[in-house]
């Protein structure tokens, strides 16, 4: 029998706070059922003045039912003083760069778990270009969004460098935020106004 | 003496907690001097155990020099039970539709105080629907991150609905947020193993 074989028998124990054997019993579930793929996330949000506002993150429907967050999430988001703001929370396009770094973190700790690798730190820094004379309507040569974003991930465990780098790569091939940012979503906008 | 030509040269005061003059101020000292246009955001993220991390939001560079939140912001993320996290935060990519509700609402603000229209109530609900069997490596068809996004928003104040509905229009097509969702933006990723 070869290692491999016998790799892919045994079955991965719970490693980096991630229940592994869930985690492939999880991903057995939804091949035999793939209607327990399905989610739907939602946020709520509600102005509060200037460019302050509020958002809520508290249920989404996934696996054929209804399921919420055990805290009621919350978070505000603001422009800056030198973005004629007040700074009472960071720029909404700040949380694309949170939303980026923890899902593609997420993926190490699993993929590394799938793996049988322990992983010791898992840190990253990401950053985007943004040209803001595209919002504020001064060029229609350049977009309104970040022209470039950059991510450097610092990580550590007790595999060779390449099998860790293999384990960032992997986990950024299947990362949603991901996705997202470089592919690009459709998205509907509905208005409700009186 | 046309009325746009009166409103045009009447300066707008303050409204909706916008400070207009100061946000028309710093159009034009953009349009003077488009380096002051240039901006870069940060995060910086460490992984906790399993699909918990959490990010810090702390400074930015941009009109030409380095700026510090007045607040350090931190931000975790994690994955529910049913998707074999502990949900100690939203997921990675809820923080998505956080960022894009948040986005276009401050627009609103700023695009409604531009054209002297008071704002009673702005709120909004956005959803995302994702097909899981993507990131989880079930199905080459189907795409890592969200398929669709809808946002709906619920708008009244002191203008004819057309307004109100044009003021949400305008703010979506210079929405930074919504631009890179629907549009993607390149991703570099780099990796320091060992």
């Amino acid at each position: 029998m070869s290692e491999v074989t016998a790799t892919a028998r045994r079955p991965r124990e719970a490693r980096n706070g991630v229940n592994t054997p869930v985690l492939f019993a999880t991903i057995n579930a939804v091949k035999e059922t793939p209607a327990l793929a399905k989610f739907r996330f939602r946020a709520s949000s509600r102005w509060i003045d200037g460019t302050y506002s509020e958002s809520r993150v508290e249920s989404f429907n996934g696996a054929g039912e209804e399921h919420t967050h055990q805290t009621q999430f919350g978070f505000a988001a603001d422009h800056p003083a030198v973005l004629v703001g007040q700074d009472r929370g960071p720029t909404p396009i700040e949380f694309l760069l949170h939303g980026l770094a923890a899902c593609i973190t997420a993926g190490i700790a699993n993929v590394a778990a799938a793996r049988g690798v322990t992983l010791t730190s898992v840190e990253s820094r990401v950053e985007g270009d943004i040209d803001l004379r595209g919002l504020l309507g001064i060029s229609g040569d350049v977009r309104n969004g970040y022209e470039r974003i950059r991510i450097t991930f610092d990580i550590a465990g007790d595999a060779p460098p390449e099998k860790l780098r293999e384990i960032v790569e992997q986990s950024r091939a299947r990362s949603a935020v991901f996705d997202v940012l470089t592919n690009g979503v459709p998205v509907d906008v509905s208005i409700n106004a009186g």
